[in-house]
């Protein structure tokens, strides 16, 4: 895992934001992007390309434009109109530092530099960025993230239903998360059945996530997730704790771990999936 | 022209935004696009299609995608943290109907939407789709329209030079109109003197649209250009008109319509060129 985190760090540190003049658009875009974040999309992208065999330079562009549009949902859910959170990863969030409008600004360059960045992968052919690219904005728009959003936001304050939780986090958390695996099969050129393993992989993984993180919220640390605990019951969100209880939710976060370990196996033999499988293991163990 | 934005519009208005599920979203981001704007970019990019002896039909997609970018930047521009505008066009701003949170996000997804569209455009060959979205994000991006958007913010209650006041306008206005004229020579794979020609006259006609601009702000008609006159001395904006005078002003767009008339000139018999010279005297002589 850290291999592939520091891989990934060294190249976004070398990945140039030249402004056309001397301002705080892009120090405010590197400051979220270096914010210390886990990497897990990216590190999921590369370490999927790499038990598939395939150089994970490949893949660096894209898991570089993901953690783009992961960085900049994070600024625009921060904003005083959405969230409002002061506080992100332990570290000023972007529009505390930088001012609201620099935040909004440097949300919309990220997500733009995104596609930039795949538009101008030298590793791969038209006919896989052209795909990418699809794939990543259908992941991230209406029908995707920031689809998931505005449910999320509509569900405020409101008791929903456990479906209704689930299309919340299949969207919201889970699309990129997806977007993450997909994309490896993708520029790897996988066969259906490996495709469709791993896509339901990467679902349940989404799903891992998302359970831990409500876990988290009730029973972290401040100083290791970064952020109040408890702020979901604050907030009156609805979460996995609140519809089914914490003894259930642990049950249920078990039975998608191993669901998860399941379809890893199923790959056969040609693959090793050690990686994976302790990646699986890590998101549903995490302490932060 | 009218043509022109009839088809648009038509094939704007065909274009489903199907949600996951029935939120606002969809409803705002519509809102945002059918609001009334003259469409110049579109037009702009058909109509030179249509000057290449193109069909205008493999231009659409990116017709469509550059009016969802440029109806983002109007819904972000208008945010209270930003512009602070309650009407665009003489309809309410997207915030003031839907929200700010809601706004920020039908941005994002309309910016999302824009690459998704071209990515997904069935009249143009991967490689081309790939040029487009590169050219795309470099012009809407913190190289293009955000850089010039931050450096607008920045210049705002200082005296600027003619030189910054220019920058501002090449990347906030410019670097769209560009893309316009840009794009359709990439689609109808010009020749490199065409192309020089037809990209500078496209850098002419931006600073005739944003020299028009000015001058319409004290000399506008509300309920024509459907927002305050004045409101740029109001914000203690610098224009043109504050650095130059008024006089100065006219006689710097005389100077850029000529210029612009001339390099359509340049491209010879080949190509009638009558379309594009009717629209630049529209730009000067527009009265919204």
């Amino acid at each position: 895992m850290n291999n592939y985190v520091e891989q990934f760090n060294e190249s976004l540190n070398n990945t140039k934001l030249i402004p056309i003049v001397e301002t705080q658009l892009e120090e405010s875009m590197r400051y979220s992007l270096s914010a210390g974040g886990k990497r897990i999309r990216p590190v999921l992208l590369l370490m999927t390309l790499s038990m598939l065999k395939t150089d994970i330079n490949k893949g660096m562009e894209t898991a570089k434009a993901l953690e783009m549009i992961h960085t900049y949902s994070l600024i625009h859910d921060d904003l005083p109109a959405m969230d409002d959170d002061d506080y992100r990863r332990g570290k000023k969030t972007n529009h505390k530092l930088f001012g609201e409008a620099t935040a909004i600004l440097a949300g919309d360059a990220l997500l733009t530099k995104a596609f930039e960045l795949i538009s101008k992968d030298k590793e791969l052919a038209s006919e896989e960025k052209v795909k990418l690219i699809r794939l990543l904005s259908e992941a991230a728009g209406h029908q995707g993230m920031v689809g998931g959003q505005i449910l999320d936001m509509d569900s405020e304050n409101k008791d929903i239903s456990l479906d209704t939780l689930r299309k919340i986090h299949r969207y919201k958390t889970g699309a990129l998360i997806r977007f993450s695996v997909v994309a490896a099969c993708t520029i790897a050129k996988v066969n259906s059945k490996t495709f469709l393993l791993l896509d339901s992989f990467s679902q349940e993984l989404g799903l891992i996530f998302q359970i831990k993180d409500d876990l988290l919220d009730i029973e972290g640390d401040f100083d290791k997730i970064g952020k109040a605990v408890g702020s979901d019951e604050t907030n009156n969100k609805s979460t996995y704790i609140s519809i089914l209880g914490t003894t259930n939710t642990k049950i249920a976060l078990e039975q998608h771990v191993n669901q998860a370990l399941y379809l890893l196996e199923q790959l056969g033999k040609d693959y090793n999936t050690e990686e994976l499988k302790s990646l699986t293991k890590l998101f549903a163990n995490r302490e932060k």
